[in-house]
């Protein structure tokens, strides 16, 4: 095979074989192909696009790429979870605990933070001792014993999205439906889920910018993992604004141990006990999903929930005791209240700026280098189509610094716009697909 | 700047901005832009395209990436003249001595070839003795004396060129409008000639297959010549068949000198002296093309166009005896005449096999670094519209072995198509813009 003519055939928009495709994800893995060949048909695919039946094939060769994770040691339906990514989510931490509780494994392979969205390996790490290094043998063990395991990824799966991952953010060919929808669902599927319950974010703070592509992106998602014999479900959620109130690393722990523990309605609630009710219907421990929320809730309220988190953090070797006092995270320096400027509605919020800030305070993360404060972010205390009064607090910003401080503040004013229109009503879920 | 910046804006498909460009062949150049966003980038283009100004900005760019030939030294208006390339195009070696002998001078750096069209040098090279390796001083020299020099790049001209076509070559992207134009023009633009005339090809030997698309390269060179001020025309031409009925190095030599001593009409000849016409007129010459015309007629009819081709061949260093006794040059160790299968009207020729036979006799490169058989190549015995009679011969195959001969007949034989129906006539040019 020629590769400088599978590159023409797609740069003529032409459908690529199961054969030329795998061709081309060997040549990267192997390193036979030179990145600049491998950047070439990356912009192809980015401009012209693939059908369903290449993305499922890329999928598909990308999961095999290197190993595949044996889970069949763990007893039950292995089901897994994804974000394609927002501002203040931090649904992992709320539905695994829960559903853990119920009886579903829950072996979790999670990611970090980068640029204005964060990660769960990062939130969890601010809980002083938590380990996230956990060796297969012993998150096996884990989860066998207790139920739940929440780690980093292992180096040798999935070779080939890591490759082409670091190209395509240097290429200008991130932004591509069939390239963002196998290299999440190859990294799921290598990482050996029986199930998958999908959260695709549409709105300011997402990828998908609005529900059509986020639609496209569902389908061709669960079509690349049903022609792997999967089952997989998709909800299309808001990030119109960032989903929970709380924006930072404890911060996100805080508010999920809120939740958890009963004292917290709202968004982050709603997302995380909507998905997990998928993973209860999909792991069988649940008929449908009205019942599967209806357990969730019940253990929120009689505490099982919040016990197998503890039991998590302790398992893995972090101190337990932060979920009844919150002073025993690292605390920040600085604080600093932003207040309205007018009266009126809570119009709209520009969620990728709000994720921008919580990047200033120094939650976050501008390149794979960067040193995460774990003390730092927002605490936002408005919704849109909220009303707020001149001179109230619309959020707490926490740093290191004033400058940090006051730099985040400039960005959440001009990204919360006030108005005296009341908004209109959004949806939170705009779709299930099952 | 942020290159990536700039990758996603062309692939979105916006104009880049003058900075923009310039910035991309700077890194190009520099080496401080990796090959793989350049490709990326180069992808974009080839899909997205770019606009006049853009093309415009670019071939800038790339005109000035390393030296610009001065050629003030130099008596008169420069004039110079470029191929797109074809098959048995050897119009420079008929009209560069004929415009010379009649005082315009001709620095000519001509080029290799490559795949199934070849290269004025190579021609040149199957003169014995004949050196294309003139240092720049020496060809100024030269020049002022006799009026003529025909010499290979010195390394230094336009090295985005350089760089950007082998990165084109192996990345698909080499057709592409803007980028073929930006190639040819900054070339001869950094070869310093104040005038340009230019052969662009169209059908089925040529990069442009039908006539709109070179017409569109045409009008893109000509605005980036302008843009640059300098004088362009530009003629659209005949290649679905080979223009000369030799195709091969001392093969197509020898046609040029039988057409410079008057033996020989057709369409090289047609070609040549049209073009050598607008360069007449070009420099100053010719008050109008028909008179360049005549003029060169009248040279060719009074031996002053051969005499100044023996004067070239003499001045670097060749044995100018072969333009009188053929038999000079390495001769083919075999020969085979293909003879015509059924009687009938030639209908077509596909140009590009014809190409592809000649590479087959080793008359050409496949790749840089292959070596070329000086005597090798192919002479057509017909043209589209002549009638045979079974058993005529067509073809004669000229090769160093009865394998390549064979192998060479074979694609011929498919090449050639024979009918019962009369083809239509067609033009030799299309149009010549000025």
């Amino acid at each position: 095979m020629n590769f400088t003519d599978i590159i023409i055939k797609k740069r003529n928009g032409n459908e690529l074989t199961t054969d030329e495709i795998k061709y081309f994800i060997d040549g990267a893995v192997n390193k036979t192909i030179p990145d600049y060949q491998l950047s070439a048909l990356l912009m192809a695919i980015a401009i012209n696009s693939m059908n369903e039946r290449e993305t499922a094939d890329l999928t598909k060769a990308m999961t095999y790429s290197g190993n595949v994770m044996d889970l069949s040691d763990v007893k039950g339906i292995k089901t897994d979870k994804h974000s394609t990514g927002g501002v203040g989510d931090t649904t992992t931490l709320v539905l695994a605990p829960l559903i853990a509780s119920l009886g579903l494994p829950v072996v979790k392979m999670s990611g970090r933070g980068l640029g204005h969205t964060g990660g769960t390996l990062d939130k969890l790490e601010s809980i002083p001792g938590f380990n996230v290094n956990i060796p297969m043998d012993k998150a096996i063990e884990q989860v066998n014993k207790t139920g739940i395991v929440i780690m980093g990824q292992t180096q040798a799966l999935d070779p080939a999205d890591k490759y082409l991952y670091a190209l395509r953010d240097v290429t200008g060919t991130v932004e591509s439906l069939p390239l963002i929808a196998s290299s999440i669902m190859s990294k799921k599927l290598a990482a050996g889920a029986d199930a998958i319950v999908l959260d695709v974010k549409t709105g300011n703070g997402a990828f998908m910018k609005n529900e059509k592509d986020a639609l496209e992106l569902a389908k061709a998602m669960i079509s690349s993992g049903k022609s792997m014999g999967r089952s997989i479900t998709a909800l299309i959620t808001d990030m119109s604004e960032p989903l929970g109130l709380h924006i930072g690393n404890s911060l996100e722990v805080i508010e999920a141990i809120e939740i958890l523990k009963g004292k917290r309605e709202g968004r982050l609630k709603e997302v995380s006990l909507a998905l997990g009710a998928e993973m209860l219907v999909l792991g069988g421990i649940a008929e449908y999903p009205e019942q599967g929320r209806m357990l969730m809730e019940e253990n929120i309220h009689n505490g099982k929930g919040i016990e197998k988190f503890i039991e998590l953090i302790e398992t893995q070797g972090g101190d337990s005791r932060i979920t009844e006092d919150y002073s025993l995270f690292a605390q920040p320096d600085k604080k600093l209240e932003l207040k309205a400027d007018r009266s009126g509605y809570i119009y709209s919020v520009n969620c990728y700026d709000i994720g921008r800030a919580s990047l200033c305070t120094g939650a976050g993360r501008l390149s794979k280098e960067s040193k995460i404060d774990f003390s730092a972010g927002i605490i936002m205390h408005c919704r849109i189509g909220d009303t707020v009064e001149r001179g109230d607090i619309i959020a707490e910003i926490f740093a290191a610094d004033n400058e940090k401080c006051i730099e985040a503040a400039d960005i959440i004013k001009n990204a919360v716009n006030i108005s005296d229109s009341k908004p209109k009503e959004r949806k939170l879920i705009y779709e299930i697909l099952r």
